[in-house]
C-alpha cells in the first residue's frame, strides 16, 4: 500500500507521521499511520513502521498541561470498554495509554522525557513502548488518539484527524486549580504560582491556545455565574461548544435543535441544594464558524440529579438509558465527575464512539459500492 | 328539587343567582342557577326561574373594562363549537352571547342598561333575553360563563364557579390602547384620557384589580422586554398564569414540567422577523400560592411560527395536533390573534373545555358508584 505524503508531529524521540488518505486497490480512502523510532541517537538511523489504518480513526485532543487531558482520556478509553494502561515497562504515570479498542499518543509524555536530560535512560526506557507499537500495528487499535500541547498546530496533521477537540480552562480556573495543587499539595508559594502562569503565558498564547478554533469540540471551563463573585474554582460553568457540519458528529441539543434554550432543571420535580444547576443550549459563532454550545453551571449532588439531566439531553449517542450516568458512577473518584467537566467528557466519548461506528460503517460500505459499480 | 342558599350578583336588573351544591335524590352534588327576573320596576314582583344544572360548568371571566373579555369569550365558545350570537331582540353589542354549548352572561352590559337612564327601554329590551333564558333553562347550557367586572368580588359566589378567569392588563398596555381607541379612533385628547384613567383608578385598585388573587387562572399583558424602551403598546409580552392544585386543571408547560425554562424558538429551524419570540416557564408563587407561569414575549408573522411553538408546548389539551393554531387562523381578525393574548385566551379556551368533560364525566360516574355501593 502506498504511502503518500508524511507528516511528522515534531520533537519526539519516537516521531511518528500520518500520511494523507490514499487510495487502496479496492477504490476506497485509507490513512496510513507511520511511526519512526529512533533506534539509537548516535547512528541515526531510523526504523519506518507501517501500519494500515482502514479502521483507524485519529483523534487529537489539545490542551494546556493541568487541565484535565489524562481524565478525559481515562473517560474517553473506558466508553469504548477494556481497562486502558500505560505501556509495560513505560512511565506508569504515563498519559499514553493503550487499552483493547484505544491507543493514546500523548505528545507531553514523550517531550518531557527528552527534556529531562535522561536521555540515555529515556531511550531505554521508551524501548518496551516501541515494543508495544510493534503489536500494536499487528492488533491495530481502532481509535488513536493524539493528545498534548500541540496536536493542531500543524495544519496538515491538522488535515488528517477525523476529530479535534481542545480543552480550554480559562484563566481564573486554571489559576484557581494551580493553587489548590501548588499551593495546598506542594507547598508552593502564591508569588510562585503566579510567575510561573506568567512566565508560561506569552507561549500558551502564541502556540497553545490558537489551536481551538480549528477542534470540532471545545469543552470550555469557566468560573460559576450561580454564585456572585465566586472566585474559589471548586463550581464550575462548563461549556460544550460544537461546530456544526461536521462528517458523523451530530451535535447534543436541549429540547429543541437549534434554538435558544435556558433550563432550570432544579424545580418541582428535581430538588437540588444551593447554588443549583443551570443549563443553556444555542447556536452561536465560534470563530467565525456556526456552533452549537452546550452549558452547565453548577455540579450534581444526587444520582437522581445526574439521570434527570441526562434523561433530558438530546443527540448524546448512548446506547443504552444512563450510559452517560453510568458511565460517570464508574468513575467518581475522578475529577469532575459530579460536573460539566465530567459530564461533557463522558458525552464527547460517547460521540466518538458514534463516530468511530459510522465512519468503520462508511469505510465498509465503500468497497462494496465500488465492487457493485 | 330544593335549593338551599342563595347568592345574588349584586345590581342587575335581571339578577341570577348560583346556590351551593346540593344531594339529589340519586345522591351526587348538583348546583342550581336561578335567575331573578324583575317584571316592573315599580311592583317590585320577581319571577323566580329555576334550573338544574346537572352537567353545566360555571366560569367567572372577570377584567376592566376595554380588556378584551368579549374577545376571550368569543374564542371560548369556538372553541366550544357553534357560533354564538347575542341573545335575539337585544342590544346587538352585548357581549352577552348565547351558543349551542356555551351562554356567556355579561354582569356590564346588564349593569350599563341600568345606568343610562334608559330604565324603561331597558326593561322592555330584556324581555327578549329573558324569553331567552327561559329557553336556556329547558336546554341547559353546557359553559355558563359570568364575565364582568365583579364576578369574583363576592366570596360567596367565587365559591360557587367551577374556574376563574382574570384578565390583567397592566396600566401601560392599558394605556397604549386607550390612546389608540380613544385618540386614534374617537378623537378624544391624550389629556382627557390621561385624566378619565386617573380618576377610575382608585375603585379599579379597590374592587377590581383584588379578584385576580382568586382567579385560577390569570392572563397578564405588559409591554414587550424584546425592544429596549418600548412603549408602543403594540408587541406584548402576556403571561399566563395557571394556580397548580386546581381539580381537573393541569398547567400548560413547556418541554419539562416544573422546572424553569427560557426558550427562543427563531433559530435554526425557525426564523422569526424582529423582535422575535421569546417563551419562559416556570414555578413561581403568586398572593402566596404556587402557580406555574408561562410567558409569551413577541408576535408570530407566520403560521409556521405559529404551529412550531404549538408543536413544543405540552397540556394544551388538544383534540388534534395544531388545534390551537386552526382556531387563531380562523379568528385571525379578532385582536391579539398574533400574540400571547390570542394564544393564552385560545389555549385558556381548550383547558375550560377539558375541565368540563372531566366535571360531567365525574358527574355521571358518581352516581353509577352510589348505586353500586
Amino acid at each position: 500500500m502506498a504511502v503518500s505524503t508524511v507528516y511528522t508531529v515534531q520533537s519526539l524521540n519516537s516521531t511518528f507521521s500520518i500520511s494523507k488518505p490514499t487510495k487502496t486497490q479496492l477504490g476506497f480512502n485509507q490513512k496510513q499511520l507511520v511511526f519512526y523510532k529512533k533506534t539509537t541517537t548516535t547512528r541515526r538511523t531510523t526504523t519506518e513502521i507501517t501500519c494500515s489504518t482502514g479502521d483507524t480513526v485519529v483523534i487529537g485532543l489539545a490542551a494546556d498541561s493541568g487541565c484535565g487531558k489524562s481524565t478525559f482520556m481515562r473517560r474517553l478509553t473506558s466508553v469504548f470498554g477494556g481497562a486502558a494502561e500505560p505501556p509495560k515497562g513505560g512511565n506508569p504515570d504515563s498519559n499514553t495509554l493503550i487499552s483493547d479498542t484505544t491507543t493514546v499518543i500523548c505528545l507531553d509524555d514523550y517531550h518531557s522525557l527528552d527534556r529531562t536530560g535522561r536521555k540515555e535512560k529515556g531511550v531505554t526506557a521508551l524501548d518496551p513502548r516501541a515494543n508495544n507499537f510493534d503489536l500494536m500495528y499487528e492488533q491495530p487499535p481502532k481509535i488513536f488518539v493524539i493528545e498534548g500541547l500541540h496536536p493542531m498546530y500543524d495544519a496538515r496533521v491538522r488535515e488528517l484527524l477525523d476529530f479535534s477537540i481542545y480543552l480550554d480552562i480559562s484563566n481564573e480556573v486554571k489559576f484557581a486549580w494551580k493553587i489548590q495543587r501548588d499551593m495546598a499539595e506542594r507547598g508552593h508559594s502564591l508569588e510562585s504560582i503566579k510567575a510561573s502562569i506568567e512566565a508560561r503565558k506569552p507561549d500558551f498564547d502564541a502556540y497553545i491556545d490558537p489551536q481551538k478554533q480549528y477542534a470540532d469540540a471545545v469543552i470550555e471551563v469557566l468560573p460559576t455565574q450561580l454564585i456572585p463573585d465566586d472566585n474559589e474554582g471548586k463550581v464550575l460553568r462548563v461549556r460544550l461548544i460544537m461546530k456544526e457540519g461536521v462528517k458523523y458528529f451530530n451535535p447534543v441539543y436541549l429540547f429543541d435543535e437549534g434554538s435558544t434554550i435556558s433550563w432550570i432543571p432544579c424545580g418541582r420535580k428535581l430538588t437540588c441544594s444551593y447554588p443549583g444547576i443551570k443549563f443553556t443550549y444555542g447556536p452561536e459563532s465560534y470563530f467565525g464558524h456556526e456552533v452549537s454550545v452546550l452549558e452547565m453551571d453548577g455540579q450534581f449532588d444526587r444520582l437522581d440529579e445526574l439521570i434527570y439531566v441526562e434523561s433530558h439531553l438530546s443527540n448524546i449517542s448512548t446506547k443504552f438509558y444512563g450510559e452517560v450516568t453510568q458511565q460517570l458512577l464508574k468513575h467518581a473518584d475522578f475529577p469532575g465527575s459530579n460536573n460539566g467537566t465530567g459530564l461533557f467528557q463522558t458525552i464527547v466519548g460517547l460521540k466518538i464512539r458514534d463516530l468511530f461506528e459510522q465512519i468503520v460503517a462508511s469505510r465498509t460500505a465503500a468497497p462494496l459500492q465500488a465492487t457493485k459499480a
